[in-house]
């Protein structure tokens, strides 16, 4: 899980925009941030772990100069690391000069790819998908860089949205189905290239469109410029950023996620109405849905579990011992409005099921008659690091429990999911990739 | 603005209690964060800038070791450092022994007291209240501490509440008129004491009861003992407490935090209905409240301006040159649900303006037609350091202006506030105090 | 131990020359630094652990804006913190307005007097006698503050260099029998104080005098000032400044620190010759005591010990295991000059015996058939923290074992200290305060 | 300039002792610090800017668990960085599995290489040497590693010392005239290899003997092996490795470097005999031959200049104001010594004659009635980055000056330099690469 961003300006200030579109996109990944500058022929870059704000200052952003910006914030996958190797972009010397690439996804083939290439004698600084890429770059560039470009896309398979910075131009990519979202916007003559449009809201840019399905777009002194025309019908966009990975502020191939989620509250409601008092929504990723739901089923909607903002995900846990003394640190209920009252409680989906089990727990603790469970989405079934990193097929509890087990094993009174019919028509489409929900992904991105 | 906690206990890890308590009250203060803990006739202790998450890690947790542990975090009042030296708490030698004093409030006659000690003899190395307090309690105490710090009480006036390690006593004391919160809590054979309930929940303490206006009690090996009598028909409490400063999962006082300010949005909407479709809460603090407004006026409830989560008070403001370009980096209306509508803008309280009429521009800006403010406490026409560290008089925009002056400045089609009556009936009781909307204040506090 | 300084001009960067100053004065302790400025009524100050380089920055001195300050640079006696209560100077608001005191010292019934004003209501912040002598300060002013200082003075025992702002005047003051030394510096119009002339090398400043014992000088807006005569007769300076403490390329009372531990090898060789091959210094406080005994003795001088100049006093040891795996990680013989050779080896002084105990292990091991030690200071057989932070007499080797002993604890094969009166001779005078080796202090110091 | 070392060993702890190696180390470079440790067929690395004492702590070292380990510290050459990407070792996945490579040394048809191979479609991440060298043995290995490991050595020009990790055999390698030191040393059933003996001394390790010109040694479970044997007769040692970079104990060649200083420091007081009154060091590089000069011509040796301890390379400078102000902060002239008397200045070299003339105007304003210098190796006439970065050949001062304008630059009131047949006579022997001085450096080198 990644966010990433580009611009092209005709000044040398591109990172003081990228810098507020990455702040805008922390949300796709805290881990780690980086940054790559084109200037002058050479191309200078900073990245380190943490957020924006750790990783960023006045005096490295100073350093920074010049008019083309790339950069990305991530979410390390499980089984990564996250030491400086790990952190994105990659900037190497090839042939035709200067390299940067970021990109968000997860290239399928790249450890048969890797094992080719080392086969051949290339080697690996890093297990980073986004060091594939740029071997492949490198190994591929022979007079033009674009032809090497168009031959990576044609090796590489999976998802994948991607900004390049090759000498003074910058690329735009998005993967053949359009699995990672990646758009473009326009501020003044600067061009800006993000992953979700709230980055360009951040920056008072204006949106001009999404990339499409396969397209490669290019940007240089001479403006913008269709290098491969995309498909807007092979469109598949990963179900998940609608779900859960973008902001709600955002829009992504036309589509409000803010509106997705509440449509999907509305008619879960429909789909599972339930005998209840009030509606309470898992915060903060159910809190959409929650509203919609409660505003269908005329149910009053309430914040019935409040949590601790400075517990965020950079919360650096104690030991043990102390951590069991911590019970109710991040989330902590309403008592006065759940006690004896029968809640609808709502989400955006179930994975494993433990912090849902645990959150019921704490609702029946805290004098909940009845919790019922009312999903936004449907079944995880299917593992899969095309959208977002999920778990083995193991661990995913509705791939192994039937609902009924499920609802047994979280200690709620029901459990209702969504319909996929239903969520396509609170996302107001079906072109979106649903593998996990029913083991049919596109062909040929796995 | 502080937050307070206190453990006494039979055992050494105080301390571990301690971290959690304040980790549950960080939103009382983000700027520095402190720990004392009393173990074999000494006090050691640790404090510094930040958030509780930076100031400790485990290695000197381990080191405060302890069977009474005290501790504070904070938001420096205007004028005030925040390096070390006004970092709370203060820990001292003095005649009888080992010190430790942590406060929330404002002493409203410490300048006075200063200057009279200082013409004493007494020197002060920081501008903390706190040294204050303490510098009486060196200089009262004779051969009773405790007589001390009843004639310590006796000298101070204000707001405040504290908890002070003496030796191996532990000592909470409330304002005459309980401005600022204090509780107690027990958990096995532990006591504690905190500003907030929330702080009991982290732990799974239960709550014991409030401490009453003027009350001192003391916490030794025989347990928990009355020094000092509060009296409940004293309440004052400030009634920014209610409105802003606590977490809604507390109470105090008997009240719940989450309930008060419902119902003030229920109450609003009686009393100042608006003819529009959708109801807004600023984030955060109008939440609860346009909750309230929606489920009394029958309108929908809309989350229309999503909130950057990583743009927190921790946020380092880059160069004047990069914030203007910052254009919607904290806060970001969604235009979908906006464009064309009439919104009700719900917010606890109008102190200065800025921000409130930064959002209704953005709103406009987002398309929105018509902007009605609907304010969850009336017009603050008073300064004062008793609850919270407002502005100066000239500063606060109700002050200085009529109703109607402000909502022309701020750019609202309506603007209303609740009245004091309504919002004592949402509080369910009249005890508070009140000064910033009507100048009168507790006799003696000022 | 510590090293403290001042500077007082006409115009705002008093800190630039008060940095090179405290850098050249960090010999005298690397735990702590710190700096207090006054500008326009306040006192602003910056102080932490670590050494000069470590504490202060750019920033942080571009703020301690202002034409008088103070600074120090510490080494913590043995029971002593070095948290940040325990760091220097101390600045507290009393009577008369901004107070800030650095002083170099041990005032011997600070004990004493700490009992007493806390027993007359006084608290404490710190273990400091510069918290006692500040306290002091604050309540002996009444209408002056030189009165106040003069009845400091009288109170306090020990010794002592102090330099302090009072507002817009600076102090420095040197105790009765100057045993800590100070020294009065000019650069243009700038006054300068520090405690040895080396500071005022690294500023191109000229040395004007000593500080005379028991002086309590004055700068303000009308120059320098002796407010108390001070008496060259009583002069009693710490024998250790001489041999250990100062820097070679400082003068203390109008002689040479480098000199004196020269003339001392010289005298040494003549005292107590040795049949051997060559001489050798115990790096680095031997190196000037050997080049006197070689050049006298006619012997060979040899750097027969390297020493890794990176492993300083800052050397963070790693874990126990670890430690033990390094061998010779601090110093290494050069076998090829020490093999089968009978070396004298010089060192200052020996006072737990300990390290000379190691040397000469590694020298032995290296192969060197005969090692004589010789030592430029008398048998070190009563404590005192004077001068410097010695250990208790139990743990000084030459207070519990005879020359013949030490000789055989530590493995030489012949031992022997300079008399007395030849160190006196090698120091140019009688003036010193040798109570370490007589056991002998001046009278009512202690 | 760089310090290498390696651990093979039976045990995990590999690391502690590549710790103290890389301790013992750091005189050949202070910006950066690394370290890779083989285990359980993965290679785990940690490497940072700063002292090894900075960039590892005991849960670092803790981490970096394995029998093999190998290390670098680095000085960086003029124009490159030293961000992480150019701190070494070089880590990456190949062929045959987990490589790592350290290297002291400059690979003189470096860029060659690179241009070919980015030709070919490799990329690089850094400007290291050590990247060229790691992507060459990923290029060549196909079967074995050993004859990539050869054909890599075959490609590459210039001088080097390098220690490999190819999965779990460790590899050493010396170029092919020497220029580069590398040592091998036991300790119990340990191999462990590195730049100078001194790193052997202080883990208390036995010296075995030095890799020879050319020599591939291979250590694995079955012990060590020679690979490719070595021809001592081609021995060309740089030369300043004996003259300044080398720490004094260290044995190189199984030439004493300590010695080979001081007998520098005495045949050159026989070549060029002063009619003065002291010998003075310039320190703390000319030290040694000082002591030598001394002893040959029967004058007196004085520490004639103080060198602040305290101001090591990782100084950081203020201010270009604040610059200005620290006169003597690095170094301060003995005044008393040097007044009126006729000083021999000595050093190791004279590169860009600034240092010389900065300390001769010292010498000349503290007094000194003439200065006469006296250089331990011949004048530096070539540049080279085989031994050490040097400037280009415009800045050195004895390529583009005869002996007598040097003289006049610097304010000397002589200046000799030893003959090259004197220091050859001093080293004990010819068989050094001595280009700086004579422009004919080893044939093929270059």
């Amino acid at each position: 899980m990644s966010g990433i961003a580009g611009v092209y300006g005709n000044s040398q200030e591109a990172r003081d925009y990228l810098y507020y579109m990455l702040y805008a996109l922390q949300h796709r990944g805290q881990q780690s941030a980086g940054m790559a500058v084109f200037n002058n022929g050479l191309i200078d870059y900073h990245k380190d772990r943490g957020l924006v704000n750790d990783v960023f200052d006045n005096e490295i952003l100073k350093r920074l100069n010049g008019n083309i910006a790339i950069g990305h914030v991530r979410m390390a996958a499980k089984g990564e690391g996250f030491d400086y190797p790990y952190i994105q972009p990659i900037v190497a010397g090839i042939r035709m000069g200067a390299l940067g690439v970021v990109h968000d996804g997860f290239i399928s083939n790249a450890k048969d790819i890797k094992k080719e290439l080392q086969a051949e004698g290339y080697m690996f600084q890093s297990t980073l998908d986004t060091e594939v890429i740029a071997t492949l770059l490198a190994k591929n560039t022979k007079d033009s860089f674009e032809d090497a470009l168009l031959k990576t896309i044609d090796t590489i398979k999976g998802s994948y949205a991607m900004i390049i910075i090759a000498n003074d131009t910058m690329y735009a990519v998005r993967d053949y189905y359009g699995i990672k979202p990646l758009s473009i916007g326009k501020l003044g003559d600067r061009w800006v290239v993000a992953s979700e449009t709230c980055a360009f809201d951040s920056i008072g840019a204006e949106f001009v469109r999404d990339i499409e399905p396969g397209e490669v777009v290019k940007i240089d002194k001479n403006g913008i410029d269709v290098v491969v025309k995309g498909d807007p019908s092979r469109r598949k966009l990963g179900v998940f950023e609608m779900v859960y990975i973008a902001r709600p502020d955002s829009y992504i191939d036309g589509k409000s996620i803010y509106s997705a989620r509440r449509n999907a509250g509305r008619i879960l409601a429909k789909e599972h109405p339930a005998d209840a008092d009030i509606v309470v929504g898992a915060p903060d990723s159910g809190t959409s849905f929650a509203i919609g739901y409660a505003e269908e089923s005329g149910l009053n909607y309430t914040e019935g579990i409040i949590k601790n903002r400075y517990v965020g995900r950079s919360f650096i846990e104690p030991s043990q011992d102390m951590r069991e003394l911590a019970v109710k640190i991040k989330l902590n209920p309403l008592k006065e409005y759940i006690k004896g009252k029968r809640l609808v409680l709502v989400d955006d989906s179930i994975v494993r099921g433990t912090t849902m089990k645990r959150t019921i727990t704490m609702l029946k603790e805290a004098g909940a008659s009845e919790v019922h469970v009312r999903i936004g989405s449907p079944e995880v079934k299917y593992s899969s690091n095309l959208m977002m990193d999920t778990p083995t097929r193991e661990e995913l509890i509705a791939a192994v429990h039937t609902k009924d087990e499920i609802k047994d094993i979280i200690g709620a009174d029901s459990l209702e999911f969504i319909s996929l019919d239903g969520l396509f028509e609170a996302m107001g489409g079906r072109d979106f990739s649903e593998g996990c929900f029913t083991g049919i992904f596109p062909e040929g991105v796995l």
